[in-house]
């Protein structure tokens, strides 16, 4: 069944770019595999996992102990540690996975032509795909189970803090897979922990089919503007409320609240609150009540801090920059707009294009909005939290893509493949 | 109807990028029209082409008069040569673009989720299309019309060698665009006939949504590696035909003859031939045969150099480049092969991943074929000629994508769209 391709005979490629040409071997031999040769694996993957948790969480201890001795913040400790149940929890989640339908070989679009060929466009893996990721070490399987159900290699390149509990995961894994009968270079890290690895990564142009970006603005940021791999951007989330004059003043405040402060640390956490005019005194006073209740800072403009005189908000001045800030804190900027057509101009400056609500009584109003925001989502009269992979019934999320090409919003596994044509005649010339 | 977005207010902008921000601005404009609005827009741009070939005509006489002076080949001289009767199909061509269906609006998917939200992903426009190309001017009015239906604006960047015949054609096409009532901003020639304009273009990560290169190898080679804007690569095409042990001889000959020779220029032409040991004695005479007819020269490996020995053939001995070169002229590579798995290796080895045929009478065979080759199409038994946008019935075609992201094959208004997602609940909070 396998015919590899061919490894340069080179001993001076760098061990990224062996690596990255190991991974296209494998990737050859998984994308034709039917789905249960990659469930047989992804549960086996499970298997290990909790078969080796003790090994998983030994490895842990010594990234937190570097992690504690560098002083590293509790809460990136948090996000950081391994415990058994975590364990358990993510071998679950590749349960998970197996049990999502096969994304390839479905039939996207097909036809027969005038002239009698058969024409079918399906479902491939896209080959290598590579994860540049930050400190939590569950995005190891995470990603690399979905990379594996949609037939795809993986290359991973998590941060150093999470350096051991990485490696020891995806020995576990690269055990699993191989016993299973696959190649274990489906799911590789990428060797070496300096910076030198990442920027080689990102130039691996030919031989990574994309590099999805997992983490801080900073990282993202970087890989679009450095790789010559396609990038898929993921996750800066500078999402905007906007309560239309005509509302339920209930469903407004429900809605901000929870778009606001159900989780913060999100980037489908709302940061900036625009109010029409017409609503402003009977929504605002209400609204900064309950975001004080919430434990929420507001940064207003100067109309909403006219009616924040009168509550007991805590409130700060804003500043330009507030309206680009994506805080992932009990923070939000807020600002009364003329109009719904004033909104979405703010919306169209100032927002990353991840999600925008409106919350609004008005058909029209509904209408308008959703015709004219371009972001990944638009919600009408539901919490921006909504924007995930989860939540859309995708049953699993690589990433939350904030641009428009090949994949926006929410990916499932679908949006882990391409697509090839086939075309089949009878000898058809031209 | 008109929500710009705000045009900085900084008159240090380079044209390049006040251009970009004017097209921006255009296309949050055209990106909500209906259909209607559009077709209207459309069928004035064909109207008026018909209505000022002459000052078409005219500004086209000047650019070959330059080509001419610059000892340009008649070759290219054609192809940036405008007629009367090129003009009218033009036009004509864009009143086939009105009549294709509007890819904007079209619901992906959608369903109602468990908590009783309604989910939609519907497409929308790109934004701003870029797209970098040579000397055809005809280009210019094809990409304009294929934007503008799927609702987006173009940034037209043509050679230099054609600008007088594309800032004519740009003229008559914004004309025309204002006088339907929609922005002329949505088609603009990029300003700027040096090569800096080219950069800038590609350093307009924010501004410009996609870039799509069409021309030679070199120029999509540059973009690509040096774009921050994401790229959609098109066209290098190192075509293969494999023909298989068990097979019609009469049909591999007619699917070789019509991949390699029916029009040589083009990407979807076979560069290299691939035949079975098994066959190749039966085949090969044959088919240098007929390729000699054909006109085509032959750089063959040393078993297929045995066979030609006893015909009339054109046969020069190939060498490694030979394997993936993109002739684009009446020339073939051709190599024996010793099983389907090993041809399969041969393409994922040099194939440019545009089009490979398979010719066998085996089930297993093409079946095999199909599920190991990873191309954009791979053809059973058909030549590679019908990788087409027109073939495949897409009524007309921005290009033919080569990368695995986004889109894949030749790519029609669908590919020029993006999608987003819109979430109504009735007060949905997590």
């Amino acid at each position: 069944m396998t015919t590899p391709s061919p490894l340069p005979q080179n001993d001076t490629l760098s061990p990224v770019a062996q690596a990255a040409h190991r991974a296209r071997a494998a990737a050859a031999e998984i994308a034709p595999l039917p789905r249960a040769a990659k469930d047989g694996a992804l549960l086996a993957v499970a298997d290990a996992l909790e078969a080796r948790t003790d090994v998983v969480v030994t490895a842990n201890a010594e990234d937190i102990a570097r992690a504690r001795e560098a002083g590293t913040s509790e809460s990136i400790i948090d996000r950081l540690t391994l415990t058994p149940e975590r364990v358990r929890a993510i071998a679950a989640d590749v349960r998970d996975v197996a049990a999502l339908p096969d994304p390839v070989g479905e039939v996207v679009r097909g036809s027969t032509l005038p002239n009698g060929i058969d024409l079918r466009q399906v479902r491939v893996p896209l080959g290598v795909v590579g994860i540049i990721y930050e400190a939590r070490p569950n995005v190891t399987v995470d990603a690399a189970a979905l990379c594996l159900k949609s037939g795809n290699a993986v290359l991973l390149r998590g941060s150093s803090s999470a350096y051991s509990s990485n490696a020891a995961l995806v020995d576990v894994l690269r055990d699993a897979v191989e016993a299973a009968g696959l190649p274990a270079d489906a799911v590789q890290l990428v060797p070496g922990e300096s910076r030198d690895s990442v920027k080689e990564l990102m130039r691996a142009r030919g031989l990574v089919d994309v590099l999805i970006p997992r983490g801080g603005a900073g990282l993202i940021r970087t890989v679009v503007e450095e790789s010559t791999v396609p990038v898929i951007e993921t996750g800066t989330g500078n999402c905007h409320v906007y309560v239309d004059a005509q509302t339920d003043l209930d469903m407004a405040v429900d809605i901000l609240i929870n778009s606001k402060a159900q989780r913060p640390s999100v980037c489908n956490a709302a940061e900036t609150l625009l109010v029409h005019q017409d609503i402003a005194g009977a929504f605002l006073p209400r609204a900064l009540e309950a975001l004080a209740e919430a434990g929420v800072t507001v940064h207003a403009d100067e109309r909403v801090l006219e009616h924040a005189a009168t509550t007991k908000a805590t409130v700060v001045a804003a500043t330009a920059e507030d309206w680009e800030t994506e805080y992932l804190s009990y923070d939000i900027a807020a600002a009364v707009v003329d109009s719904l057509d004033a909104a979405v101009t703010h919306i169209r400056r100032w927002s990353s294009g991840h999600t925008e609500a409106i919350v609004t009584t008005s058909q029209a109003a509904a209408r308008r909005f959703t015709q004219l925001v371009d972001s990944t989502t638009v919600a009408v009269n539901a919490s921006t939290r909504f924007t995930d992979g989860g939540q859309f019934g995708f049953g699993a999320e690589i990433g939350i893509s904030t641009q428009k090409l090949h994949a926006r919003g929410p990916m499932g596994l679908p949006e882990l493949t391409s697509t090839k044509y086939i075309v089949t005649g009878d000898g058809h010339i031209r």
